[in-house]
C-alpha cells in the first residue's frame, strides 16, 4: 500500500509519520519510509539545488527538478518496494508540487497534473492523509520551530502576502481532496497526537 | 538572432561554433557563446549530475533534469542576451533532447517537443545549423578524439547496437529539419572546414 502524508507548513507530517511506521514496525509489516524531495540517491542531490538556492532558480527549472527527482524516487525506491510487497509512507509527493506550484504560485493545475502523471508513470497513492489546519496556526507552529529568521515573517508586507500564499495552497489540497475522494482521507491536524494516530490508523484499515 | 548548432557526436559542432564565434567577433558584434547541457549555474551543477551518473538514472528523471537545465538557462542566459540585442550562439538545445530521447530511445517525440515547448516558454532558435554526417564517419571521428574506452564500442554487438541507435538520431535530426525547412539549414559535415565556415555564414545571412 502506497501512502502519502501531505499538508501546509506545520501541519504534523513528521510527527504523524513517524506514529505510522511505529505502528508498522509493531505490526511486523514490511514498509519503507522516505519524503521528497530528496528520498533517493539523485534526490539527495537535487534537495539542495532546490532549498540553497531557490531565489535564483527559475521557476520553470525548480518545478523540472522536482519531477526529475520524483521521476527518480518512483523508479528507484517507491515501485521495487511496492514490487516487493512492502508499505511504501512517503512524506510529501505530487499533491505538494501541484498545491504549492500550481494552488500557490498560479501555474496551471492540468498541466501539472500531466506533467506529475509522466513523472510518476502514472502512480498516485493508494492513500493519501491530509493533514488540515487554520494557515496562521500551522504558521506560527513552523515559526516556533524555526525561528522568526526561518520564515522571514517578520515585516507586515510579506506575513500578509505569506498568509494568502499558505491559505491559496491550503484550499488547493482541500480541492484535491474533494476531487479523488476515494484516495484522500482529510484529518483536523488540531487534534491530539493520540486521536491523531486513530484517525489515521482507521483511514489506512489497520 | 538566436544560432543553435546540433549533430550527432564527431559532426564538428565545436570546430564551427569557433569558427562562428570568431567571424561575429571580427565583425564587432555582441554574442554569447554557451552550451547544454551546462550553460548556467544550475545547469553546471546538473550537468554532472547527468553525464556522471548517466547507467543509474531513470530516464524519465534524465529527461526532467535536461528540461530543468534548459529552463534555467534560457532563463538567466539566453533570453537576457536576445533582450540586449546579442546573438547567441549556442552548441546543442530541444532539438538535441528530442533527437536523443525520441527518436534514439524511442520516448514520444510530440509529448518531448510540448515539454520542450514549457520548458523554453516556447523560445526556439531563429536558425539551427544541422551538422550531417553518415553515422560511421562520426563514430569514427569521436573514437579517433576520445579513445576507444570513451566510447565503448569494443564489443561487436554493442557496436551494432550504437550504429543502430546514431543512426535513428541521425534521422531524427533529419526529420526535424524537414519538419521546419525555415529554422534548419543541414550541412554537410564532410566538407572541408573553409567550406563548411562558408555555408555557415551563408545561411546567418553574414
Amino acid at each position: 500500500m502506497f501512502v502519502t502524508v501531505e499538508g501546509v507548513e506545520g501541519a504534523g507530517k513528521s510527527t504523524l509519520m513517524g506514529m505510522l511506521a511505529a505502528e508498522l514496525e509493531r505490526r511486523k509489516l514490511s514498509f519503507v519510509r522516505t519524503r521528497e524531495p530528496g528520498g533517493c540517491g539523485l534526490g539527495a542531490k537535487i534537495r539542495p539545488l532546490l532549498l540553497d538556492v531557490s531565489s535564483r532558480v527559475d521557476s520553470r527549472a525548480e518545478l523540472f527538478l522536482f519531477l526529475a527527482d520524483r521521476a527518480q524516487h518512483v523508479a528507484e525506491v517507491i515501485r521495487p518496494a511496492l514490487e516487493r510487497g512492502e508499505w511504501v509512507l512517503c512524506d510529501r509527493y505530487a499533491d505538494s508540487t501541484i498545491a504549492y506550484q500550481g494552488y500557490g504560485r498560479g501555474m496551471d493545475v492540468e498541466r501539472l497534473q500531466a506533467l506529475n502523471d509522466d513523472a510518476t508513470g502514472g502512480l498516485w497513492p493508494d492513500r493519501t492523509l491530509l493533514l488540515d489546519l487554520p494557515v496562521e496556526t500551522g504558521l506560527a507552529r513552523a515559526l516556533a520551530r524555526n525561528g522568526r529568521e526561518g520564515l522571514s515573517l517578520s515585516e507586515g508586507r510579506f506575513e500578509a502576502e505569506a498568509l494568502a500564499f499558505h491559505e491559496r495552497i491550503r484550499e488547493g489540497f482541500l480541492a484535491r481532496a474533494a476531487r479523488w475522494p476515494e484516495r484522500f482521507r482529510v484529518l483536523d491536524a488540531r487534534l491530539s497526537p493520540e486521536e491523531l494516530r486513530a484517525k489515521a490508523l482507521e483511514a489506512l484499515g489497520l
